[in-house]
């Protein structure tokens, strides 16, 4: 797996009084193409807070180039950008899947913590889960 | 204390392509009436958490009679609407604080149950708390 | 048609600290039910609006039976609970689709309004979807 | 005026199960305290955007070190971060007000479009706000 696909259709909800979705929005998304990506990879982030493994975002970032707007189908690609010891970083973009246009770019990192907020070391706390990461890792650099 | 008052300011994240604060949202701000009710009551939601008593909303309903728009300041009235061994009920109004217009009213009902999730009698688990509610539940009917 | 299906899968922003579905949340996914019911008759709430038909809601409810938890699959059931000339309802009921548990039961009530917000009879305004309606509520009334 | 400072509530649907606030809030707090920014500076954004002036996100940014819980009070600091002629930036801290504990930093850019989402040069568009921007954006730097 290079990445994972999957979709969402903007709720009126999303919407803003400018017409288009409002621009938080996308982080929610991020959140759905992460959890997605974690059940492509058959370790879905539900299991790991249930092994006490919790990935709190530390930095978010969104680059915004082209609006969504109500009742768009959207397409969210997630791939995995970096795995250290004590975190992870995630790469999206979100496209509009019907005109194929790249709306926003995106960047989310989180720490691996305990259920106390703590640090921990995924390599120690997870190995099974640390090596699913660390193959997918290496797979990643090499198409780079 | 006959009703507990408070103001939100309708955020852009609020607003919906119709130019009005979306439906769901007057649910949210129910929920900033009752935290601010149970804070003038000087036995914070927070706290009642703490003591192990958790208030799940059972039924929910709301009224809209005129929009809320984009930087209004609202005003959300909070009355105890009735008190029973195993629930309470909360009434809403919601005014334009400027235009002093009425824009929706609403209802919410809520279970007192315990970290589990399983009821429990209010009165029994927190004589104080219950007492306080009891107090104002008698108020209340003798003003209505 | 009888009614409309489709699912939605809870996210990590839809939890709040209780551990399960925030309860304006729901509000939000009869929302979707309600989209994708339009879609099912083909005429998109979008095209509805394009056309300058509006359909604010000016009542809301609903009664929570079973929460809903982080990363559940949900199917919402949409069915059209009355048309008048003036107005529509809709009833909505939640399930969890893997458990197949009934989770919430629903009401919105909506107005049919122009650009400015002023009532109108869809029946003038648009014979066209007033005639798929019209024909979903009589089959409707025939089987309930 | 160098800042402008705001509080919010943290609200129950801003928390999720880990018992904190959600991350994607924290842009939607960077929209209040941008809010009051413009009307601090007797400029509010519902005017901006009547006089056809929008400034749609285009890149955001947060970083994240405590995290805020339940029924927080958050101070909202806001400030200019930068002024060109088509995009100005403005950077946030959000503390815990009662701790006064910095809980995270971000930033967010926005163009200035008109109403079809096409870029204008806010100097011509409306040399009034210009000014006003201006003149912050110099005794920024003077600070800085």
């Amino acid at each position: 797996m290079k990445q994972s696909d999957t979709t969402v259709r903007v709720r009126y909800k999303d919407t803003d009084q400018m017409g288009m979705a409002y621009y938080a929005n996308y982080f929610v998304w991020f959140e759905v193409g992460r959890c997605e990506f974690f059940r492509d990879l058959e370790m879905s982030y539900k299991d790991m807070e249930r092994s006490k493994i919790f990935l709190p975002v530390i930095e978010a970032f969104c680059k915004y180039k082209h609006p969504a707007r109500y009742d768009d189908l959207l397409q969210i690609t997630t791939r995995l950008s970096f795995l250290k010891n004590v975190k992870l970083g995630f790469h999206y973009e979100i496209f509009n899947k019907e005109t194929d246009t790249l709306l926003v770019t995106g960047e989310t990192v989180h720490a691996f913590v305990n259920q106390k907020g703590r640090p921990i070391v995924l390599r120690k706390q997870n190995p099974f889960f640390w090596r699913i990461l660390q193959e997918l890792n290496v797979t990643q650099l090499q198409h780079d």
